[in-house]
């Protein structure tokens, strides 16, 4: 039997309640969706009372099958305007899910005495003011949070950019080594937290219990069959334990899809300095804490995460990603991965998004703020984050603010939020994703970049960007990873059987795509209502006339295609 | 015969065309919004070359009759994305249609060696290379031009916040003394002129000729009732040639809708010291250059404008208007014309609105940058408008981008536009206007204040704003100041007498209500496409749950009325 915790921080109540159930097949993106639509006024103010900060874990969450703990954060966007899901790996999920629950759903807005902690035990959880956290970076809570509760803790934090209401603020969960690293950075959704009154989450992983199996046997077997999906795929069992998603600097550069410039050039010359096999290089080479194949979530096979040492080879940032590494990198002409090091450690640490800042660098670059390529004054710039100065605060304000401030055109965001580190007018059906989702440009939204057609066509990346959507939504609701669904592939009954197996359901392929569907109705049904429509499905203006070098393609996917993806 | 003048500015190419036979009624606003519809695609990027940038003369522009010269300037908007016109006095309108003009079309983008001058003679115009006068203040600009061209002229400049691309931008007009003192101040039509490539337009009035007249009796004796109403008529015979709009402060505090400290209050203890009364005694105290029943239009018989002097009595700004005055003090807590004055000064030279900026300063002052009611500090600020700084670009960029910035809920502003200087919980049927305005939050889009209806009902809000919108639909496609209409009240009779004696049409009142109709199905019509919906049409939600003091009203109109609007 599993629980929802609703906690109204308006009341500095907790109740805890039974999956209703007409509501038991729903988990993670999907749950999120339907409690948006049911509890949440969609033009209701970001970081007011009337908003949910939601923390749901996907229904595989707190098995043993490898890859499948993704967690999911969700509420209305302050960056978007949005219904958002932002989602992450570490121990969250896993371990809400063993502690008893799907879901937290956080409403009200605490008056006083505040920040709070929320501690969750098997028993339920209760609310505990912190006033002397408030403030705190990311880090020092987790540390002080370890200290108060003892070691063997799950948290998830928002940091001082969250606190202060700014748009690019992330909630920061812990991995399996208990670092605070697997980030739901996109959306803003760290300051929705924040304005709710909550410091951190503390889940307290000791009481956990492992999650009931209906049928034990289909599991296990199911289980093996995952494993050799994994071990026989290549991505999954070669290229992402070695170079994690780094490798994708070589590929986007490749494709001539890879951020330049502010999204004005789609390959970088000092790509080599930037890409998955330097980082592999580097972190092998450096030794001491560094470490390639690092899982995110304990058990993952497929340990695309890594640890980025000092060249001193004690722990700089873990894991150094491949959008962090491009949007802070090619996009703002720094071929310095240690720079991209350093950037990433303070955004952990105050709590902001690397791809949104990467972003609103690059915007800033091309203000006239600082000079393409000058990796110095872009730190001396980052270590305003989290500070209350004007810059500390336009910096994490997102691409899109800045853009105005500045007079920018050339800003690379749909519905507020900005691209990752694909260029679409080089992969053209994921520019269908940034258009079309109901989240705003993301790739993990529907990655088309190893589909099967011509990136560089217009015609039929509709249906492609479509089916990955809807792929996605599946994944984000039941808690794989999307490397994961590279490995199963088409194999959509394997998904039936582990899902069947754990909870004596009878679900067939069809009844997964329809959960995917469902995902995309309930959230463009929450945007409606929030005011968005067909011309807010659209890329920046700048993409549909400017040929990107050196294939010099402008993204020319048809309006008619393009509203394809609101009849779903 | 009238002409439309059509300006290229990528190919630096000016053409004069014959106004078509079925445009021949359009005039102003309502030209404006057919030329939007037919030749700007509603997705642009306000300050590319896609969107136009207009300049009409209403249609009794150029004529002798009293308060009706308005000139209309329009575009997309950079600070609201919607369609936008801009309604400013002085003697642009009457001094283009002398030169036998309806109205200037600007499309393209100046690729170099700009900006630009187009100077407009009865014969055609052309464009001037001036890139001296690039980022030059506006009254430095008038002044130059002056010498250049002589004293004749009429101009129409941008200055360096326009430049700069902010949304905050206006177009300065002359008024009939050759003062740049005429504003089309809302919603950033100066950027997009700047971002057109011009600095100025500059109307040789000298060559202008006396506009024909069809049936010069008729129009005379309908001129000589125009006479008859304004002198009839107490506001316009009294109360505004002496007090202007300033006792708009005594009115507004006795209603309690006077925005105080950032629209939390609807009365101001320091308003004796801000209000028409203080203003009035303040400029003739003070004599010397001061004036009160100062026409913004030659021949306007109710010369609500003034000219504010400094202490020593040498002229310090021209107008100071209750708007202005109402945002920079009330709202700001702020009980000190002086501050106002030079606000309002630094503002007209630099080419920023003082309402958006009155309001943006709210929006720091509640986000804590600095204190409500310090003048020090607040002027400190406004010397960084038109300075190439964070503060300075942040000043003018927009309440609503300074909320993202600093986290700020209670931002006043619908359709990313501020609100005037009447908070609509005391004044509900200018509430339903700010909502569902096409232009965004626009006092002038359909003002209810003297509305015979209990204010502060919610109930039948919703007719007396359409009426309100209508009514200035037409006022503002014929070229009438509100005022005026004030004078002539439900009278259109004498409209269509004045319309029909200067083109010879057979015009009814139901033609004239038909027209301000139009006006706000083809506004209604861009912003569709430019993706605003009835999610737009709303005020901000602190309004419809914060009550407002002393009369602790909410803003209560139902959503079904709101949405009545739209069905026009």
């Amino acid at each position: 039997m599993e629980h929802l915790l609703e906690v109204d921080m308006t009341s500095l109540d907790v109740q805890i309640r039974t999956v209703p159930k007409n509501w038991e097949t729903l988990g993670g993106r999907l749950l999120i969706g339907r409690l948006m639509n049911e509890q949440v006024p969609p033009r209701c103010y970001p970081l007011g009372e009337e908003n949910a900060f939601i923390v749901a874990a996907g229904l595989l969450a707190g098995t043993n099958v490898s890859s499948c703990g993704r967690l999911s954060v969700g509420g209305k966007s302050p960056m978007n305007g949005t219904i958002k899901e932002s989602n992450a790996g570490g121990i969250v999920a896993r371990t809400l899910a063993r502690l008893g629950y799907r879901a937290i759903v956080v409403h009200g807005q605490a008056r006083s005495g505040g920040p709070y902690l929320l501690v969750i035990s098997r028993d339920g959880a209760k609310l505990e003011a912190a006033p002397d956290l408030s403030g705190l970076r990311i880090f020092e809570t987790n540390e002080l949070l370890k200290q108060r509760y003892g070691g063997k803790i799950a948290v998830s934090i928002v940091g001082p950019v969250g606190e202060m209401g700014l748009p690019n603020s992330l909630v920061a969960h812990s991995d399996g080594d208990g670092r605070s690293s697997r980030m739901s950075g996109r959306g803003g959704l760290g300051a929705v937290m924040a304005a709710k009154g909550l410091k951190a989450i503390v889940y307290l992983a000791e009481e956990g219990q492992p999650v009931p199996l209906t049928d034990n046997a289909l599991f296990k077997t199911t289980v093996k069959r995952v494993v050799e999906k994994i071990q026989t795929t290549p991505q999954t069992s070669e290229v992402w334990p070695q170079y994690g998603t780094s490798l994708m600097i070589e590929t986007c550069n490749g494709l001539g899809a890879l951020p330049t410039r502010n999204f004005s050039a789609g390959q970088f010359e000092g790509a080599d300095n930037i890409g998955g096999e330097h980082l592999y290089a580097t972190i092998t080479g450096r030794g001491g804490a560094g470490q390639v194949g690092h899982p995110c979530m304990p058990g993952c096979m497929i340990r695309c995460s890594n640890v980025y040492p000092h060249p001193d080879g004690s722990e700089w940032v873990s894991p150094l990603e491949y959008e962090t590494l491009g949007l802070l990198g090619p996009n703002l002409c720094i071929d310095d991965m240690d720079f991209v090091a350093e950037v990433n450690y303070l955004c952990n640490d105050f709590g902001a998004d690397t791809m949104e800042l990467g972003s609103t660098l690059g915007v800033m670059m091309e203000g006239g703020l600082l000079a393409f390529g000058d990796a110095e004054a872009a730190l001396e710039l980052v270590r305003e984050v989290g500070q209350d100065t004007l810059m500390g605060r336009l910096l994490c304000s997102g691409a899109e603010v800045a853009g105005k401030a500045l007079g920018v055109y050339r800003v690379p965001t749909v519905k507020g939020q900005t691209m990752a580190a694909y260029d679409p007018r080089g992969i053209k059906g994921l520019g269908v994703t940034y258009a079309t989702s109901p989240q705003g440009a993301d790739h993990t939204a529907g990655h088309t970049v190893r589909a099967s057609i011509d990136k560089r066509q217009a015609e039929g990346q509709w249906e492609v960007s479509l089916n990955a959507q809807i792929t996605m939504g599946m994944y984000d609701s039941i808690g794989g990873c999307m490397f994961f669904g590279t490995a199963i592939g088409p194999d959509w009954e394997l998904l039936c059987d582990l899902l069947n197996a754990r909870y004596g359901w009878q679900l067939a392929p069809d009844d997964l795509s329809e959960m995917g569907k469902e995902v995309l109705r309930v959230e463009r049904a929450f945007n409606r209502e929030a005011g968005f429509g067909p011309a807010h499905d659209r890329l920046p203006q700048f993409m549909e006339t400017e040929p990107l070098p050196p294939y010099n393609e402008v993204f020319d996917v048809s309006e008619t295609d393009l509203d394809k993806l609101a009849e779903i």
